[in-house]
């Protein structure tokens, strides 16, 4: 009906988490306030795209003329201890969790046959060259446990096995606050392979 | 962590649909990319912002120059029959449904004393004008069946009482494709008072 708010539509669908429907719903909410929460939004995005960078060691978000990042610079953080995530937003959620004070590196992605992401759309190479240059003790696989997260972590651990420097992942189990009776079968199994002594 | 990227997903938390996790997540596909996605947003908002009105009689979308709306103008269209809908998207949906081809009138919101929404804040003072005005055979409520969409349709059945001009409100009764188990005791109930011979 009207070509310029097809279009807002059309590029809001884009974003991850919003379908054709939300997207309407929110190009509705913009347009009915042009000058509210269209402009604060539109500001927000110019401000971003000036500021916000990801940081060139790590990947991690950080601002204009910090990088490499807070992170990466911190010497109160353990510089032996390195974290291996997919995505920046990784990097948030285990910074949320506070258990773990070492370094970070996003891969930006991890291998997926069926969105075409081969290993040279990964951040492995810098990965590789980070681990060769010394002072890592152990490099953890914080990589989703999806049947495309675990190719990516053989795949990244595969590269770096000749580093010599010990690589681990995230254990597998049943996640918090859940039940046995509302897991599916293969995280039991998991659960039950990595069972502890109490 | 970053005051850019917060503000950026505070910003977009603000769309309907979208909580703080979605949110999260948009902001960090807009700024993977910032001279793709994130710059076809700014552009697709900025020319939304100077094209897309609301049409000053109706209330439907439309373009800047075309005010009142193709809707209001189109001679095709049976003047005689009005629908009232709260939202400007309602109409894309009634238009969408093809069962209706006369002119509308968007009250820009429902009653709601949670949202200290009240009658001063809905256009229902311009709907009462033009059905003064005359030319209307009946005037068909499109509203919401929660508490609050009944509030405003009685709200506006009585305004409009003293025109003369019939009012009618959309049926209740059972959605398409659903069924009799799958059904909330009153749309059964409003699907039984409304039943028709067959």
């Amino acid at each position: 009906m009207d070509s310029s708010f097809d279009s807002l539509v059309r590029t809001l669908a884009k974003l991850p988490g919003l379908g054709r429907r939300s997207a309407e719903r929110a190009a509705l909410a913009l347009v009915r306030q042009p000058t509210g929460l269209l402009a604060s939004l539109v500001a927000a995005l110019q401000r971003a795209a000036e500021e916000v960078r990801l940081c060139s060691l790590c990947g991690a978000l950080t601002t204009q003329g910090h990088d490499p990042c807070r992170l990466c610079t911190d010497p109160a953080r353990d510089a032996s201890m390195l974290c291996v995530v997919e995505e920046p937003g990784d990097i948030l959620a285990m910074e949320r969790s506070g258990g773990f004070r070492g370094r970070y590196h996003a891969l930006l992605g991890k291998l997926s046959p069926a969105r075409a992401t081969g290993p040279a759309d990964l951040r492995v190479r810098e990965l590789a060259a980070r681990a060769a240059a010394g002072g890592f003790r152990e490099i953890i696989l914080a990589i989703s446990t999806d049947v495309e997260g675990d190719a990516t972590a053989a795949y990244v651990a595969e590269t770096l096995r000749e580093t010599g420097v010990t690589v681990t992942r995230l254990a597998f189990g049943l996640p918090a606050d859940s039940g046995v009776g509302y897991s599916d079968p293969l995280t039991l199994k998991r659960a039950l392979g990595g069972r502890q002594a109490v």
